[in-house]
């Protein structure tokens, strides 16, 4: 899907030219950690709402109608806007984040063993 | 914030590694992408939890207290893990769609012009 | 599934009973409509959560497990005490708003005609 | 706020006329309880999103602006229409639901006592 480790720009400079596209418009005052936490939720939410009436199959295929693609990429692009900018705010590093969660995880839920040679 | 221009890993890393983490639990049946947006929207309202009763000031100060500091963390990993998750589904690449909106919203949101003598 | 047209108590008295219980803690600082708002959609999520790795069928067969039944009526509660203390403190009468919106709704979709031989 | 007891119709009038509004178009197919929860769950944001950049202030003063004031009680007509039709295809009596959860809070959140010769 990505064929690219990673594409440029990086987090980190989206997340810099997030601030500065605030900063150029005044709207640091209303970028409270809380304000960007309930920004947040109503984008995500906003990108359900493509899914709430499809069944599982449907969910699958929004991508194949070139309309609902257009809107699925523009709510996936506010929803990843205001996590960044939120975690400017707070000094969270996202990437960090999600590393450490998923290493606590990986031993939380311990995949099943596979295989015949298993001494279980 | 984030000193370093892109801390390894970077984002394809972290999807393939969702996408591992699942897999080897035979979760994907699960990973519709309906149910991963209800999934984000949900762990977004968690992270919302967080503020709900604060005021503006309070909410810029949680990461002093070092347990909600942790919960902040947490659930901001808890995001973006179904947000990556689901564009992997989706076949969507969330720095290119942020790129894309950020260029847009740079043509539909002017910043004000500064001060008589710009050369703009 | 209601036998009765209106259980005791009804729905402005529950908001009396809601405002008295918040006073009585000295909550009002804290039930600004914004923050209402934030906490029904936290909840709002917190029911969604029950549902979010069902498929439709199994959805529908939530009620039969007691435990989940518990946690259903206990979420459906707060989002109903949270939309209720909202609308007092905005002074919107929800039934009210509600009728309006359902009569508007007649006019915006109207019923598929049935049949050639229908008497309407 | 709501000056007589209780206005007509009640909830459960309600909740028929939602039940029999959804029929008339064929729409029960769509209204399993999990997209119903997802539905609420989008409503309450699209709510949230009228207050999401506002002062504790101005947030208190939403009703004020006549546009606004539309808007949010059309909001809250949404929000209390998926939450009855959920309550409608689960079996769940929001009334009773909420009575019993007041009555258990009351239990769990005793009121500060306010004895009248208390020096505080």
């Amino acid at each position: 899907m990505n064929e690219s480790e990673e594409p440029a720009p990086g987090v980190a400079a989206l997340q810099r030219r997030l601030a500065d596209f605030a900063a150029a418009r005044d709207w640091q005052p209303f970028h409270t950690p809380k304000n960007l936490a309930a920004a947040l939720s109503v984008e995500a939410s906003e990108l359900l709402e493509i899914f709430q009436w499809l069944t599982p199959g449907e969910s699958g295929r929004v991508m194949e109608d070139p309309g609902t693609a257009v809107r699925v990429r523009d709510e996936v692009a506010d929803v990843l806007a205001y996590l960044l900018q939120l975690c400017t705010v707070l000094g969270v590093d996202p990437l960090a984040a999600l590393t450490e969660k998923i290493e606590r995880n990986e031993e939380r839920f311990p995949p099943p063993s596979r295989g015949s040679h298993s001494m279980e």
